[in-house]
């Protein structure tokens, strides 16, 4: 298994021979996390939730894109702030196991403000 | 530097302790990335693209637990597809590679169909 | 009935009263636009398609605000673009009905382009 | 001018010629919605907020598609629940005008809750 720094550079390391550092600021990159959302959603749009867990095969080789696609963005939008991912997924699933507790959470789909 | 699948592992058991898979079916991951993908990009809305590289001490928070959740929802579809994330994404900056040859892109916004 | 073009002079007359114009260029119109779409599909998030025709009167309150916001925005666009909204929704209506005939898309949910 | 239930008369007739309702749920609709906004929003990508002021001929007639597509599926996520869309956006600036009273909003890009 390959560290995840290791990938996270390659992304850098292609920005930087492209010089597209000038157009990535976080508003932009922000929205292009936006359009990769919706471009993942579109391989689910008229599907039932049951319908959604078979795709195709060329679905499937879709998603696999465009999740490609959002972490690359999530690391271009990390590394302008220079922040490391994964302490901050760390901090927020502290956060979000205070937010919602087993004995209360566990088998619901309710929201944490509705405890 | 922790590996990338220890957290993911984290992320997993985190949701197993809450019984919550029943409620993650794709379809519903990829709503909920949409939605998070619209709150983070809420910090950068009326700025100018440069008043985005200067958030206050409270956006980039808000910013840093939006990124989190969204690696948080990655990490789910991944999961349902049994996919290794970082091999989709070294897959795809070869794919982003071909399309956005260097001597082509370099210090381009174009899109690469317009090459 | 009232006719769409009081409400939208409506809709126009708020914004100038508060000088709002100068932060609504169409690069952030259509991030808010994104943003209460969002909002909207949360109101969606973690049902089955069946479940989301029956919603609480809290959800349902909750939808046509959404709903409002996203016509305000349109609004916004289209008096930026000076377009006639309506008049671009009978040219889609058109488009439409040249791309899904109804020999061909009775009772289908596929895409077009898969004629 | 033409009234607006007109127009959304004949984007419900449109659906009924094919049998659509069917696939018309309100989630699905809103994913429709929450798509169509990324769509439209992938019009300004990579540019400044002043450059989206100035789009080119096609990415206009781009625009001007994805703003009746957002419009026809308000249509039919209005119809689903039976409302008037109008009399919601009316509500709605009644709303709007009481956070934002002329004299805090005027010429403030802030959100009401810091007011």
């Amino acid at each position: 298994m390959e560290k995840l720094r290791t990938i996270q550079d390659k992304i850098i390391s292609f920005r930087n021979e492209r010089d597209w550092a000038q157009f990535h600021d976080p508003k932009n990159l922000a929205e292009a996390l936006s359009i990769e959302a919706g471009e993942l959603l579109e391989n689910y749009l008229w599907k039932t939730t049951e319908q959604s867990r078979n795709l195709s095969a060329e679905e499937l080789q879709n998603v696999k894109e465009e999740l490609a696609d959002i972490f690359i963005f999530l690391t271009y939008l990390s590394e302008e702030y220079s922040i490391d991912l994964l302490t901050e997924v760390e901090k927020k699933i502290a956060v979000n196991a205070a937010k919602y507790p087993v004995d209360k959470a566990k088998g619901s789909n309710k929201k944490y403000t509705s405890f």
